[in-house]
């Protein structure tokens, strides 16, 4: 299952361990480290309670001025809402930084898991010569796999970028099945790179390239406390590439990334594409197809296969936003079903049967000059959302 | 199972018949009189996307400056998103005006069901004769029986408002179970009085009632396109209530309707009551309220009988409300289970049955001097909520 190393950023090594946190024996601690010392950049939650390593990572990202040289990250716990959670969360940055021989203020640490348990930090201090020692280039794929909790696949994604002959690296991974409505940040995701890119550049691309990707997809419209995506460059292909041709490398591996959490979604059997057309801003179409993704009766209807496209237009009729109807076209799986807000003559049994394919694609178009326009991902709302949630954490 | 015509207010008749809209032959059609013109009032959705009826029940309101005869309500068609929704509204509110030998404009007419399918005016006009015969003082729980689609019980509500020896009574109904969380209106709800009240004033009434009552509760959060609540009052009592003792009855009878919808939320078994108190104003504690009641995962929670209040604290992260997590405090079925944002010690096994009683509370308080404080109703959210929603239209 692992990746040859070759395919892999240069300079990178990674591991992961059990370490007890988990209730069941499954890695849950796992490190990512740069043998030199990367650029570094991230987004986390907007939600107002934040768990303590995203306030330490952002804390450590601003006391390093954009260095660090290793993602600390542990899932079967959100250390939120913890007593501890502040000392908790030092302490092991700490003696990572100290087993691997770097500044603590280098080590970005982040968690996921279950809300308002305390979590006990000598785990995470027992298992780190464990995790130090099985230090390698290869075991990016364990990492991905390590992060998760009730996701059902790992998710990772990888781009190049070609500088003449040269050829620098991205490499992502992230986590998130439930709990999903990424807001300005999200869910974890760790992207590391050999390109050599200033800080300042790094952070404007991440911020730009998570407003096309991770913040365009949502689960079930609750947003964790513990989102963060981190991205780590730290040169060693020698590679300084064009800020726009890193900007699209980045940006194609966390819109993967993001399709794969929207596919993943607690209980999903279907990736919902949405695609909206013609809104009077870019914000106004994200804010419609956002609706469209969050409404449990389209996503009911997607998962019963009914090309119910009523629905469709009576959540985009919530979103807050100034359209006319009467201006609507409506297609799924690229039939018309609604045109200038009514029905359009379809076959419902043949698009029921194309409603059965994995992915569905709803196209949303307001007829005019508006030229807002947004791609959104999410996945369909079944019964088994119900059975994970109902029991999630006990 | 009818109601005493005894107990309801004087000068009202209702009547209910099977006018072939629905597919199963099940009363589809109803008839609300005032034997004499009342004052009227009314609040509708605030969808974009607006049902014909919605409009012409708006217009007619404004024609006839607040007086109506009637209510011509039937389910099994929303008359949404319909080539000939304004004709057919308008046609069987004529058809309506005429059988009765009131003005057109004195019609308030009102749909629900499937969205975006033509709906056949002969089979209302048709109907007409026999519904009109049918009118009766007594068959107000037929017409509440007729407005039901997926809802599981009809909802009813009473009150009386004494003036000194003389009484004038108050009687409302509702239907609503998906699509709900109505916004400055609601699903459908109709009240009648025989108090005798001006239409200011009435307006006003409704206006604050509504706010306090149906605009507190959410089933999945999508505003259905076809929301209305419309009170009729005719005088024939003869007591012209107090102001403050009419709104009062008044918010007690939508109150009432609105538990008995949450509490009739598609696929429910549980009714949520949420408390937030300490908001720093009574919108930001109704928007924390209603951030929690519209979170998949609280729902599920409640539904798995899970005390998992660290759901319930990333919900009111989410709200987009300034407030400290550490000064929050929250009580599930009255037991303790968070303080100051942190865990409260409490036997999870006797929470755990607690929350198998049918009714929940979930009280949310912020420490210091907000004074913001409100109650909010929403069910929980079952795989029955997924079964019902994946195959309601085909």
């Amino acid at each position: 299952m692992s990746r040859s190393a070759m395919n892999l950023p240069l300079g990178f090594r990674f591991s992961a361990a059990y370490a007890g946190i988990r209730k069941v024996p499954k890695d849950d601690l796992a490190l990512i480290v740069s043998d030199r010392p990367a650029t570094a950049a991230a987004v986390f939650t907007q939600n107002r309670v934040v768990a303590a390593p995203v306030e330490l990572s952002r804390k450590n990202l601003r006391g390093s001025r954009g260095q660090a040289r290793a993602i600390l990250v542990n899932a079967g716990n959100a250390n939120c809402a913890t007593r501890t959670g502040e000392r908790v969360a030092l302490e092991c940055a700490r003696a990572a930084a100290k087993a691997l021989g770097v500044h603590a203020a280098q080590i970005l640490p982040a968690s996921t898991g279950v809300i308002g348990v305390e979590m006990d930090a000598g785990l995470v201090i027992n298992a780190l010569p464990k995790l130090v020692v099985g230090l390698d280039a290869s075991r990016f794929d364990e990492v991905a796999r390590a992060i998760m909790t009730t996701d059902t696949r790992s998710k990772t994604a990888f781009a190049e970028i070609k500088t003449g002959r040269i050829v620098a690296r991205i490499a992502g991974m992230a986590k998130g099945s439930g709990m999903i409505q990424p807001r300005m940040a999200t869910t974890l995701g760790f992207v590391v790179t050999d390109a050599r890119v200033p800080v300042a550049l790094l952070r404007s691309a991440l911020q730009r390239a998570i407003a096309r990707s991770f913040n365009r997809i949502s689960v079930d419209g609750d947003t964790s406390t513990n989102d963060m995506v981190a991205v780590l460059a730290n040169g060693a292909s020698g590679v300084k590439p064009p800020a726009k041709a890193f900007e699209r490398a980045l940006t194609d591996v966390l819109e993967s990334l993001a399709r794969q959490i929207a596919n993943d979604g607690e209980g999903a059997r279907k990736l919902v594409t949405i695609e909206v057309e013609g809104a009077s801003s870019e914000r106004a179409a994200e804010t419609i197809a956002r609706t469209i993704a969050n409404s449990p009766l389209v996503k009911t209807a997607i998962a019963g296969s009914d090309p119910n496209w009523g629905r469709i237009l009576s959540a985009a009729g919530n979103a807050g936003v100034i359209f006319d109807p009467r201006q609507t076209d409506i297609d799924m799986q690229g039939v018309p079903v609604c045109r200038r807000g009514l029905a359009a003559p379809f076959s419902e049994d043949e698009l029921k049967k194309k409603l059965d394919e994995h992915e569905c694609l709803i196209r949303f178009t307001i007829r005019g000059r508006g030229r807002g326009r947004v791609r959104f991902w999410t996945c369909d709302f079944t019964e088994e959302y119900i059975r994970i949630n109902a029991s999630y954490r006990t």
